[in-house]
């Protein structure tokens, strides 16, 4: 049985080629996610060319030894740092969008966003250091932001097609409007919580271009 | 005669009393400016917590004492690098939304904000980092997005009684709202300005919201 088991799921084995045993792998996850953490405290506060690789290491009190270890090269914990952020949160936002209108997906999106203030705030941090173009996140950015144009562009034409959005503008430039807004409004929000306008700084953008939800 | 100039235009005095010659100011003057370039180009890369008074120092070989001298305190620095960023290149622009109305304000400084994206890259790049409650350089975001808003809605609110915006929207929701596009685009501007899309989603708001300028 055992030979089977490891014949499904063999066992990754380190370079020198003994086999390692389970837990490590678990302690390896868990250590990762804490040094993921860490790293996203510390670049939303000093930035990435101001965070260092020991204060990142020292807040979760590892060694330095231990973090470059899973993390040979700081860019490689900015990769890792920037897909976490991203990847959080969005949820049903592509069938919401499907199912209901970009309207509706987004108002849904912005609501969801309040629950993790600190992760958009690391992505607006990195965002605006990443803008210099000698920046080694600067292409990650370029790229972000072509995939985001190119997705609500086509969810744009999707509601156009259906009559949710009034066929008579670019959808790339609607898409291109949409991310400006929030982009701009999720800044306001992130300097004053408290004024909480993020909602309907998205509805005043969807009304004034026409944008409904399927009712 | 140099009794009766000294007399219009009192030399500023040390704190021990002695007259300080002429020149001594205008090399003051000249340092200063130099430290607040050298930190402009240090917060913008580093942020404000990630850049260090040595860093600027060493940038433009003076010693660190001699920085400290002009700017007894790293906040001190701040405020300056921000001040003088925020006041940079305005011009004409509020003659302009006067004469002309918003739309055409907004648009010719939109043009002239071309010739400094490293001011602007600046005040993206601290407005995210300050954003974060308990940094220092917190409540002067706070303050002036507050003043922002407080400007662009007064002038919606002149262009509103004088029929060049329409009157149906409340002229603070469409001061935010234009900030917030304002501050979106320029990001997706300073990360790949050769898209060079800034005028085209400035227009793409205001003629959303039906803002035309004095023909």
């Amino acid at each position: 049985m055992r030979a089977d088991h490891r014949a499904v799921e063999p066992p990754i084995t380190r370079a020198g080629g003994e086999p390692r045993p389970r837990r490590i792998y678990a302690k390896t996850a868990t250590r990762k996610r804490q040094i993921v953490e860490a790293a996203t405290a510390v670049f939303a506060s000093k930035g990435y060319n101001g965070g260092s690789l020991r204060e990142i290491a020292t807040q979760i009190d590892v060694a330095l030894t231990s973090l470059v270890h899973h993390f040979p090269q700081k860019i490689d914990l900015l990769q890792a740092v920037l897909e976490h952020a991203d990847n959080v949160g969005n949820g049903p936002f592509h069938d919401n969008c499907r199912t209901h209108g970009l309207r509706y997906g987004v108002l849904d999106l912005v609501e969801r966003n309040f629950d993790h203030p600190e992760l958009l705030r690391l992505l607006a941090v990195l965002a605006t250091e990443c803008s210099a173009p000698d920046h080694p996140g600067h292409m990650w950015f370029v790229e972000r932001y072509e995939r985001s144009r190119a997705d609500f562009s086509a969810k744009f034409a999707f509601d156009q097609a259906r009559g949710l959005v009034p066929a008579s503008l670019d959808p790339a430039d609607l898409a291109e409007g949409l991310i400006s807004v929030w982009d701009g409004a999720q800044l306001q929000w992130l300097i004053d919580p408290s004024r909480n306008r993020m909602v309907a700084m998205m509805e005043l953008y969807l009304n004034s271009i026409g944008a409904t939800s399927v009712n």
